[in-house]
C-alpha cells in the first residue's frame, strides 16, 4: 500500500466517519440497490441499509449494516439512519405499491398515512418521492445514484464494440419521444420501436415482460434471429428526479433485447444506470447488439 | 310491404343505383368490415367489397359482390370500384403492414410504390390514409364508418345496466390522457388504468393481447375475480381521422376486459364503434362490467 496518509490496517481500513459521509441507502427490490451499495463502498463510503420489507428479497443486505423496516415506519427509518450517522440518503430499487392496511406502521406512519396513501395513488414515483421527502424534512440530504455511485452512470457513445447504424437513429429518436410522452403521465420508462412502428411500450409489467412479448408479434413487424431490427430505449420520466428511479440496464436486459431480436439499446447519457459496464459490454458484443448513451 | 313507391320484387328488392349510392368498402381484417357491410346494407345501400389480400381471411365477403386485390394494386382497386358504380369509399379493418417486395403490383402501384413504402414506414395509419388518398384523387368521396353505418357508433352514457361509479372517473380520465398522448405518436389506441396506475398500454400487440397480460401483474396492482378494479379506455388517435381506424369494441372485448378483472370500458362517444350493441350490453351486464360512452 503506498498511501501514507491512510491509517494502517490493510485493505479493509476505511477513512473514519468524519472524513467520509455515511450513505443511508433505503433499498427496494431488484439488482440496483446492491450495485449502488457496492459501488459506494468501493468509493470509500460507509453504507447503512434500510431494507424495505416486502420489496427487498435478496440476502445481499447481510454484507452491510442494515435494518428491515416498512414504508409505513418513517419514524423508525429516520431514527435508524440517524443512529448510523448517515447524513446523505438515497432510495434505490423497486418499491411495490404497498397495501397500507396490511403494513406495520409506526406513530409517524399513522400521522402521515393519509398523505402516503394519496401519494401511492398517484403512482409508484409519487410514493418514492414522498418517502425521500420525509427524510429531507428531517434534515437529511437526498442524493442521486449518480453522486453516490458515479461508476454506474451511462456515458455518451457506444459501450461495447458495436455502434448504432444510421438506420437506427430514427427509431431511437421516436422511442425517446414515446418514453418522454409516457413518462410525463407516469406510465413507464421504456419503449421498443422498429422502423417507425412502436412494437411495445412499458407500463406496470416492467421492461423484461415488455421485451418478452415482442417475439409474439407478426414477423413482418419485428426482427428475426437472422436479422436483428429495432431498438429499445429506456429513459428517465420527466416526472422523476434522478434521485429515485433512474432507468437501469444490466446483462439480463441485453439478453432480453437480443431475445426480442432488437438491434440495440439506447440510453440517455448521464441519466441512466448500467449495473456492470464491463459485463454489459461483453454480453452486447457477444450477442451482436449495441448499447449506447445518447446526449439529450 | 306497404311502401308503394318501391319497385316490386319482395324483401331483396333495392332502390335503383341512382337513388342510393353504392358503398365501395375496401376491407381489411377483423370483424369491423363485415359489421360495416351488413349495417350499410341494412340502411338500404348497395355494397361492393374490395377485399385486401393478406388481410381479409374471413369468408363473409362471399355474401357481397366483391373482388380480392392487394394494397399494391391501386389502379385495379379504383377500376373495380368505378365498375361497381361506387362513389363513396370507406376503408375498414386492420391492414397488416405489407411486404411490398412480395406483393402483386399493378402499373399504378409501381408508380406510387416509393410513396407507399414511405407511408408504410410512418405507421399503419399512414398507409391507410395513403390508400384512401389515392381514391380521393380519383374523385371518390371518402366517408366515415359513422356515415356508412351510424348504428355502430358509440353513444354517450352507459350501454347496459351498469354505469361507472365515482371511483372510476379519475382512472377513465387518466387513461384517456395516456391514449391521446400515445396516439399523437401513432403508438396505439388503448390503455388500462387502475387507481392511477397504468396497468398496460397498447402498441403493436393490439388490445386483446394487452388485456391478456393484466392478470400476470402483481395482485396488489389490479383487480381480482372477487373485486373488479380499473378501466379500459379505447380512443381515436389524434393522428387518425375517423374515416380509417375508429377504435372498435365487441363482445370479445367485454369478455377480455372481464378476464383482466377490469370494472369497465369507456369510449369516446361519437368516435368509437360497437360491433353489436345489444350483444355487448347483454355480455357486459352478465359479466358485471360497465361499457360507457364519454363526451370529450
Amino acid at each position: 500500500m503506498s498511501a501514507p496518509e491512510r491509517p494502517p490496517g490493510g485493505a479493509s481500513a476505511k477513512p473514519s466517519g468524519g472524513a467520509t459521509k455515511t450513505l443511508g441507502l433505503i433499498a427496494g427490490g431488484g439488482e440496483l440497490p446492491r450495485a449502488v451499495a457496492q459501488a459506494a463502498r468501493a468509493e470509500g463510503r460507509e453504507v447503512f441499509v434500510v431494507a424495505l420489507v416486502g420489496s427487498v428479497t435478496e440476502d445481499w443486505v447481510q454484507d452491510f449494516p442494515h435494518k428491515f423496516l416498512t414504508p409505513g415506519e418513517p419514524g423508525r427509518i429516520v431514527k435508524a439512519l440517524k443512529g448510523a450517522g448517515a447524513r446523505d440518503v438515497l432510495l434505490a430499487g423497486k418499491v411495490d405499491r404497498p397495501k397500507f392496511s396490511e403494513m406495520k406502521l409506526d406513530a409517524k406512519g399513522i400521522l402521515l398515512l393519509p398523505k402516503a396513501v394519496a401519494a401511492a395513488k398517484k403512482g409508484d414515483d409519487a410514493l418514492l418521492r414522498f418517502i425521500v421527502g420525509i427524510c429531507e424534512d428531517e434534515g437529511f440530504r437526498a442524493i442521486s445514484v449518480a453522486e453516490a455511485a458515479p461508476a454506474l452512470v451511462a456515458d455518451e457513445g457506444a459501450l461495447g464494440r458495436i455502434a448504432p447504424q444510421e438506420e437506427h437513429f430514427a427509431d431511437i429518436l421516436q422511442a425517446f419521444k414515446i418514453v418522454h410522452a409516457l413518462g410525463a403521465l407516469d406510465v413507464g420508462q421504456a419503449a421498443a420501436v422498429c422502423e417507425g412502428l412502436a412494437l411495445a411500450v412499458e407500463a406496470a409489467e416492467g421492461t423484461d415482460a415488455m421485451l418478452a412479448r415482442i417475439p409474439g408479434l407478426r414477423e413482418s413487424l419485428r426482427g428475426t434471429a437472422a436479422k436483428k431490427r429495432g431498438v429499445l430505449v429506456k429513459a428517465l420520466k420527466p416526472t422523476q428526479d434522478a434521485k429515485t428511479d433512474m432507468p437501469v440496464v444490466g446483462v439480463q436486459t441485453v439478453r432480453n433485447a437480443a431475445a426480442a431480436f432488437l438491434a440495440g439499446i439506447a440510453l440517455e447519457a448521464g441519466a441512466a444506470l448500467i449495473l456492470d459496464k464491463a459485463a454489459v459490454a461483453a454480453e452486447a458484443d457477444r450477442l451482436g447488439l449495441f448499447v449506447t448513451g445518447i446526449k439529450q
